[in-house]
């Protein structure tokens, strides 16, 4: 992601394109479905609350930026949400509840080690003479391990699902989650690995694109999509753990442009990847430390996953960020 | 999509981003996979040429363009994939053999009945004590009829899946695919739902763009892709029977507009679909006769599917098309 300079709060259009997130919210409609996102998601954090549960809110995937007011056309970043859909079944596995807001038809938990495959859905099973569907016999105990994890999570109502497909969905719903999420106060982790879209276009620019389009190219103009992190951290969820991503191809940028957001944003964790080895390896940056993660040779060959050793690291951060109680640390 | 005016083929760029076809393939990449595409199409058109069966070569699903040569941002185009879906189905129903030529992980045929839906994959089962994974009671007696189906499509050879990411993929593959099919002459037919970008980014202009991106906003310049209607009908496939599609929202325009898309292309068949109404109404255009096809109130509370309606008629057209042997009329 492209590194902007900080912008005050104030300024609505500082002309380049920059305009604050109140600015942004007034000049874009809520989506419609926004009241029932709201129900869904105030039942399963009062749940937790009454139990004392930790719950880590997951954002996965990547948003689209529509080009047309009849949407046609739209911008999209190249995310599958397999990094957000791995790590919430090891939150699971830690004993969290997950509320899992991802781009509708990304990758979910569980049900990830069969779709986005070579093998479509009725690859997996057999026609039985007798009028059966079988699950292929090499499948079968693997499927049966994973549909069992599955299922105990939504019967314990350890996971609920919310998705989003457009920016302005995406950040609506960030905005009213996390001020629901708040009030489990530092018992919440947010854990922020969505895609999110650096541009979009006005409302306003849009109907002058159309008139362009008619005589042969298209000249679209996009605005900066102002820095969520920013009121996320202030205002919306002060007392919570944040955990941040940044991707980078250049090594030795990597650490400084982590402690750079830390700094600006005043939040707890980056989780810094570098695009060809993001499988393998990342470091986990907070204010006062940085610690790399890296899976070994035999791990590799194992198919372990890089989440399973990342998320437990952020559990015990999050252990000793509700122990201090001190919500500016 | 919006119309153009023609453009003489030897023109390279008119000043408004307008370039012929073989300047297009010259500026850009062929995709690292078009031999083993290319492998796999030869040997199926093979098998079916020596049965003569009828084949037709089915695109689906949007197309995107990359913004970036490092690309995390694209453009792309609303389109799950469930026309070209659900037609495969009817025309392997109708005996003839299916080449599916889709965007990765649009909607596909047969599986299409359980992805794409509010249900994940592992919905549909239930882990049992003795460790065996079922599916679900309700689910079954559909699952079967389909499994049998789809593993008869496969088993007969009369199902070949193919797919693409971007733009330049698609039309690579789009000439190369419908050049191999050409061997089977008016056997062949062309049903070219896939959803394909009317512009582009020049790689030339890419660079330009992360300069700008900088500042603040973005600005994009795209150019016009090529029209393939044209080779494809004059050179490419001229022989097998074309079929294209056309979206509009204004019910006056669409079969004049369509009239116009046959007059300059000289293809045979278009079909008029109305945005809002295309699930339950479609208007079928040749050279000589317009025809609608529309869903009854009865058949639409039985879930009948439109497309059952568009193949038989298109196998007709088709036979009637061999029967002549006229590929001029």
């Amino acid at each position: 992601m492209s590194e902007v300079a900080v912008v005050p709060e104030t300024i609505l259009d500082n002309g380049q394109g920059v305009i604050d997130f109140d600015v942004y919210f007034e000049m874009n409609e809520p989506p419609a479905n926004l009241p029932e996102f709201e129900e869904k998601l105030n039942a399963f954090v009062e749940y937790h609350k009454a139990t004392n549960n930790k719950v880590v809110f997951i954002t996965s995937g990547g948003t689209t930026v529509p080009l047309e007011n009849q949407t046609v056309r739209f911008i999209d970043n190249f995310s599958n949400g397999n990094r957000g859909a791995t790590s919430a079944e090891y939150f699971l596995e830690a004993g969290y509840a997950v509320v899992f807001m991802h781009r509708q038809n990304s990758i979910l938990p569980y049900h990830r080690h069969y779709t986005h495959s070579n093998l479509g859905f009725l690859d997996y099973f057999e026609a039985k003479e007798d009028g059966s569907v079988q699950v292929c016999p090499q499948y079968e105990t693997k499927m049966y391990q994973t549909l069992v994890k599955y299922q105990e999570a939504k019967k314990s109502n350890r996971i609920l699902m919310l998705d989003f497909i457009t920016l302005p969905e995406y950040l609506f719903k960030l905005q009213s989650g996390t001020k629901i999420l708040a009030r489990l106060e530092n018992r919440a982790m947010y854990y922020l690995a969505a895609a999110v879209s650096d541009f979009f276009i006005p409302s306003t620019k849009m109907a002058e694109h159309k008139i362009q389009s008619r005589d042969g190219g298209l000249t679209l103009t996009l605005d900066q999509v102002p820095k969520f992190l920013k009121p996320l951290v202030s205002h919306w969820a002060s007392k919570g753990l944040i955990v941040s991503f940044k991707l980078e191809t250049d090594t030795t940028l990597l650490v400084p442009k982590a402690r750079q957001a830390l700094t600006r944003y005043g939040h707890q964790v980056v989780i810094g990847n570098m695009l060809k080895t993001r499988k393998q390896t990342v470091t986990l940056i907070t204010q006062h430390s940085q610690k790399v993660l890296a899976l070994t040779k035999e791990q590799m060959d194992h198919d372990v996953e890089i989440e399973s050793l990342i998320i437990p690291q952020l559990v015990q951060i999050h252990q000793n960020w509700i122990a201090s109680g001190d919500t500016d640390e």
